[in-house]
């Protein structure tokens, strides 16, 4: 039996051929689009399965179901994208749709869900009940695995993780609030404050590599400057660590998960960001050394765990 | 069939008779022994569990079960108490020693965790799933109830709602962290902030009624002088309420509960406190006005919370 799991994003569709274990056995894309509706979404996603199961041979009755990663606020229950921005969609009954061109089981999760679902299954021990995921990119996302399921709250759109105080009235978020954990631990922010700490420090190696960018920073060169030594980009690397951290310990105060998972791009950087992070959070959770501690790990499957994580929920 | 329901707290044990539906039917109380140890405690509990028995006439084939509500760090599916401040103990195997007086099942939770499930009965729907209870007291506790069960984590002590980051290195919270949602929301804190104001505004009722009583603050003078149109007074509400919804739409955008209940002393001011923080949170929540939002109430069951959470343990 194999499952598909479809990863939908603003401008690509891409689709995987998934076994029972959560292995990426195949993968294909196509365009995604988003301006002519669900009905066509639905379409193009039920093509692009039929192209894979004839191109390599797999008949329906070896396809356990299709699981859909979307973007957005989603009723998993009812199989409808709530609402949508980057997809453009608004109460469409989207695994209805695709179930009328594929008559498998369709299920649909949030994308960030779907990729901690992925993450989830990578830990590969079953004895595990529950794992946070948190995703460190644009912004921060959030997916809660609890009794070895994603957890979605009553109304689907549970586990927003990056809309959490830290600094309240702070740094402004994207979602409308001031001093959400996102605006200091997305890559993002990172950015923001790496530019800002090169400007007061116009000698240092990190004003001169984002100068050379045209003004921009990224991880490469931040992380890069850090490892050379520079104290500027060193000074923003730890106080990261310490944003990053303080979340962190947040969500151990009030979940206590076997695991908990980073993901996004920063999660390249390994021990080198991890160690600092592991080193504030162990200081600053509440219960101390007479209870067991949540390991904090970096995330394993990269891009691939959205895809391998809408397939798993067909499981 | 009844349930018992016992409240260990620093100073007393209280032991109420329950019905399936967390009714309390009768209660009764005693000392705690608490520098006698584990063995001792659980004679006690159980000498006033039968004293109950046989007061009422309730025999023992009528007991469905004993629940213990417990203060600290509960290893609740081994029945042990990991650490407990308040009763003096470390890794006490509690339950088991109760049932060696008593033979019936012993369950035991987190005090707070039990006033939540307490909490969650007396909402009396069985459609609801999820439910967080925060108790706004000395200091903010919490109860997270997922999928109609005490959510305690892999270790025993999640659900430490009061230890998550409001404003990161902000005022200095009992946990070792600063800028805990409990430096702010708790009512020590909110007497410490009346104190403050009132020392800016030495002409305000707030400052007169403050150092009539020896230059301590409490709820009754805070609130009264709000009611009474004190200004000084309606600010540091006003900031409470603020500061008291921050977290909630936090554990809102985490959790998305059908309900999020407050107890603790200030549940007593209902709306008066309530309507401030709805607004506040109905500003900032995730998702906005597509998804179902969550009730906020307060609390109905008051210090009788603790008791019959504990028995419905058993149930």
């Amino acid at each position: 039996m194999i499952y598909f799991g479809v990863d939908i994003g603003g401008t690509g569709i891409k689709v995987g051929v998934v076994s029972p274990e959560g292995k990426l056995l195949h993968m294909d894309s196509a365009p995604t689009q988003a301006a002519l509706g669900y009905e066509v979404l639905a379409a193009d996603i039920a093509a692009l399965i039929n192209k894979i199961m004839s191109e390599k041979g797999i008949s329906l009755d070896e396809v356990g179901g299709i699981g859909l990663g979307c973007p957005g606020s989603i009723d998993d229950k009812n199989g409808v994208v709530i609402y949508s921005n980057n997809i453009n969609m608004t109460n469409a009954p989207l695994c209805d749709e695709v179930k009328k061109h594929i008559d498998k089981p369709v299920y649909i999760g949030n994308d960030a869900n779907c990729a901690a679902l992925g993450e989830y299954f990578a830990l590969n021990d079953s004895s595990i009940e529950h794992m946070v995921a948190i995703t460190l990119g644009t912004g921060v996302g959030g997916g809660v695995i609890i009794n070895k399921k994603i957890y979605t709250g009553f109304n689907g759109v549970a586990g927003e993780l990056g809309h959490t105080s830290l600094i309240m009235d702070g740094e402004q978020c994207t979602c409308g609030r001031k001093g959400c954990w996102e605006a200091y631990a997305s890559v993002t922010a990172l950015n923001r404050d790496a530019i800002r700490a090169a400007e007061k420090a116009p000698e240092s190696q990190l004003a001169k590599e984002i100068a050379a960018n045209g003004g921009k920073s990224n991880g490469k060169i931040l992380f890069g400057c850090a490892k050379n030594g520079d104290e500027t980009a060193i000074a923003v690397m730890n106080q990261y660590a310490k944003y990053v951290a303080a979340g962190i310990v947040d969500l151990i105060n009030i979940f206590q998960p076997e695991y908990l998972v980073i993901g996004g791009g920063v999660s390249a950087q390994g021990d080198y960001l991890l160690n600092p992070i592991r080193k504030y959070v162990s200081a600053e959770t509440y219960g101390g050394s007479l209870v067991k501690n949540p390991e904090i790990r970096m995330a394993t499957l990269g891009n691939d765990a959205g895809i391998i994580g809408a397939a798993l929920l067909a499981l």
